[in-house]
């Protein structure tokens, strides 16, 4: 990472460039579904839930696997102005569809298909107010969501007491560039600022799920992406321990 | 009323015929919204914010008044056995449509439009989890949210310091019979198995707005229909109480 | 009912209060349908016909029970002005879906699903002309369409010889208070200037299966609220009799 | 025309091969629309109704030319097993888009637009009951709702006492190939059988407006035709008889 | 055919009235397709894929009779402006779904189902580059797509050795009457001038399948129409030709 | 890179892991575009236009910038199988949103809004065949046109003579990991085998616009990632190269 000791404040609210903003996870909020959680970024607070099946498509039986999938969508007032509904518009827009594939490879990437068994889950996540990073905060809730899920399921004995569906845990964080500075967990004020902004997505081990690099303003060389997936690393492992701690594990 | 004496607990959650649920109003709960209330009727949550804006719409232009309009829908999984998004089937269902303009009609039945001015407020009521009794809940947390969005406006000078466009408060409540006995405030085990069904919504000053009886099983009475009406008054009356309380006025 | 004695005739087209417009049925209308009815309110026309088919929808299939579902629609020009076509919009508007909900609701609180047996009705009520009152004399007229649909299918022994799926006969009434006097089945001229506008269905016994009130102007009292209701009910008890008289039967 | 003296009564009806079903035209059946015609070709019964506004859309303003339209639909059972609404369907089916694009070029090229000045008329025909030929009845109602408009529209000045929109009448007919056999205005028991089926669109001075010639079973050459385009003008004169008589007017 | 000789080189590209465009066939032009062509008929290319598949579509299932249906589009800049894409608009127009059932009918007239078998073949004629006749140049290549895709199915055993599913060839071409000359094939420049527009669809034995005159401008008499039919059997016998060359025949 | 020599003919199609396919670029393929190209990258084959226009859209009237948007669209046939088209389904689906918007974020980061001036450019990329990697070769494809829709425009006076819109080029490539071995331009049967699958946006100057990873199989590390961008490098500049070529230009 570039040494950011130069500048220890320069973020509006006070945080340093590689600190995350405050973040909180309330799980199990949902009285209905089979795993939840609230999860807070800073002002971003996103309602992501799980929900457990037994069976799945038809396109997908008979072999012995899972599947599981994602929606996101924001209330219309999430913003600092209304947008209008999707489903007043009738169509989805396509940051709506990015988001939501994004979430759902990301989940995939650390669950067993196999030992899940041919069961589905349905991620939902809904930004009940936005301040940047709501995909991110999505993946990180959704995580924990899933785990109460599987582990609901198994209770019911949709899935084996032996099984192990989940083969590492899985956050993500949002880094950019802000006048040459990379920075950690973007506020929607840096957001709309950063030259370039990339969204990672990380294992609990450290491994690679996603990397989504944008050039906004300018586009950037090999140091400048180093420095982000340096920072990214940085955030996704503090997420990853708040996961467990939220989960009542240790790390 | 008639009298509920002989089955003083009938109801699964403790309740009498007479009680509504607990309800909670966490006013304010959006960072963005010019107003917003977070309510409760026991398990059944909705979030309601109100978004102002100075101008209406274009065909509205001229004519020295306001407009109030509201948007009702549940996040797929408020429910116990998760819906499909209504943006991803591409179209909004007839129940959605009909509790949309039932919130409209009962807030502007309370809002003189000239003292409004030309401007517009947008109502979302977003259930994050329903119990039973979602519109009702959506009606009497929209008013709150709707009295801080017009003192904000007020702050901003879009409204004129002596204006007065709230010419009452308003709320609601579902009624309903079941197994012969009309009981207050509905909840969704209970609403399945009601004969008749009625929304009731009241102004603070206990005036009828909206009385939508529904004959769910057998057709009913007159003499129902009087009992649930004694039973209605006496449910938005509390409401009203408490959407005061919830303003920090008292009655 | 408050007396309306004082105003004997203060209605633009001549009638009292408690005047009906003339109602006319023509029975077996359309030539295709099992059933069907063109019913004029006045002006208002509206072509109701109902498709009997055997057999219900895959989800109800198997519980001896059968379906009774209805749709209503306006063509373009039944109106003083020309409005868009639902099917070049490509989405359903609200009115449309609420009024096919009520209608569709009404009917079947006069059927016995289980002596229908595994059979479904679709009603299509279609608005040929419309000057008020369209939703109510599309229930009255949809009723007659019913019974012949309900009869040919028992020439046919979809249905048994002594099964009785009609428990009652409903029809369906407006009533609204315009200038303080509460007046019965309104024309579109005196709809738009009600206070309060009512939509009242009533079984052929006298019981009520919807009350629709809505304070279109001024929240309305108990009083008004009684007043509606003793009008209503004259005006469907008419409308009964109107029916039988259709049908060749005798109240 | 190849001679049908052989088999004088080969139609199930009991028509020559060279016979109109029985037409008759309402003129004026609608209360609201500037024109209007109830249209009848035996069972074929469509609603057309000619809407009248001053001013063109937004691209045509400016040109000192007006604009024809229209619009043609089915209610679900003008058939004899119920079809789905394109309303309900969320999309506008390729026969129905087809029929309207039909009648609108057809009404457009009796229509001086310059003489029409910038005003527009859409066209609406409803199939209210349907058994063969509702698009040729629909364009020979068509014309006579038109005609009505424009004499409206003249009434209001919106088009000068001298101006002479109308540059000739139009009609339309269907012919069909069956077992052999041109025939002429086909009803739908003859259509399904047709191995070469015909739409002509004729001018009241006999000139060629549209000719859609199908091959449903097997190609046809040139002689049968030509069979087919004298039974059309046969059938079409005799329709522009009928709507001069319907309007009053002497051919 | 009126004579054209007083107007040798009356059309601005140089062809006499009576020429085709250049027309080119790509036989195969596609490595995914069972049958493929892009033709040109000058300016204007049309990709025709014919995709084979075993099997019909339930509703046919068990009758032994195949289904051919196909689909036509334009790329949205294959017109000299850009026109927004259908599938953005989320509806297909009017004009798509009338020429894409055109195409179907036209080649269904030349399949014998029965020797299909219960096969499927979706044709898809995609407009690369339009100016003037699309809709003849697409029946006229999907033709050639066709027969290798029956080819294809042949050696794949799909169709019997000895089963001759095409009863014939089918061609289409556009003809016009231009400032009172009858023309063929209309480039786009004519076409907007054309007082009168037909498309003529023809078996290569010289039978008609479709004819389709249309007025643009003024309504044409019997002569004309007569004249505009010679020209487009003289087109349709040499595009026949090109077929066959393309196909390795010989007439 | 990790160094490929042990396995010099890993691939079926005799390419080295750092090789491109055969590229090939027909600028100008379209008669009516302002630019365009039909790139090829093996058997993957798209056609890119570029539609400009004087203006932008209204919401950026008046700040004198202009405006780049994409968008990307598959032939039905393309593929192996047919796949329905997004038009006739009605909605478009969450892959062709995601690339459209990669295209037009990728085009945008190397152009001047400002130079560009109040003037659109619509990118229109449309697969004609599919076989792995269409997103890049549009892309590469879509800069071509783009280039000469400026060079038209400037022609046209529509961009200034010294306005240098275009800030510098840009091109695409996807890498990926098979069976531990990172690999350059993947063709279908190969990325539906890779563990990791990378798209790489690198403008001329070799600075990254867009990195898109994502963990199909297993997640990445931090070497695998460098592997994946060494290759991509190697392979824009080359694509790079291939563009200046195509333009005349050399490098």
């Amino acid at each position: 990472m570039t040494d950011p000791t130069p500048q220890p404040l320069v973020r509006k609210d006070g945080r340093s460039v590689d600190d995350l903003r405050e973040v909180t996870i309330e799980r199990g909020w949902s009285a209905q579904a089979e795993g939840s959680a609230l999860i807070s970024f800073g002002n971003t607070k996103v309602l992501c839930t799980a929900s457990f099946t037994n069976g799945v498509p038809r396109w997908m039986s008979g072999k012995g696997k899972g599947w599981v999938t994602a929606e996101y969508a924001m209330l219309p007032r999430a913003t600092n102005s209304r947008t209008d509904r999707e489903s007043v518009k009738g169509k989805i827009g396509g940051r709506t569809h990015e988001i939501s594939r994004l979430i759902g490879r990301s989940l995939r990437a650390v669950v067993d298909m196999k030992a899940l068994g041919e069961n589905t889950i349905v991620i939902d996540c809904d930004v009940l107010q936005a301040d940047g990073g709501t995909r991110t905060a999505a993946i990180t809730g959704a995580y924990v969501a899933m785990v109460d899920a599987i582990e609901w399921a198994r209770g019911k004995k949709f899935i084996g007491q032996k099984a192990v569906p989940l083969i590492d845990s899985v956050s993500a964080i949002s880094v950019g560039i802000i006048d040459g500075t990379p920075m950690l967990d973007l506020a929607y004020v840096e957001d709309v600022r950063a030259e370039t902004d990339m969204n990672v997505v990380v294992t609990g081990r450290g491994l690679f799920v996603e990397v989504q690099g944008t050039a906004e303003g300018a586009p950037f060389d090999r140091t400048e992406l180093n420095s982000l997936l340096d920072l990214a690393l940085v955030g996704t492992a503090e997420l990853s321990r708040l996961q467990l701690l939220s989960l009542g594990e240790t790390a």
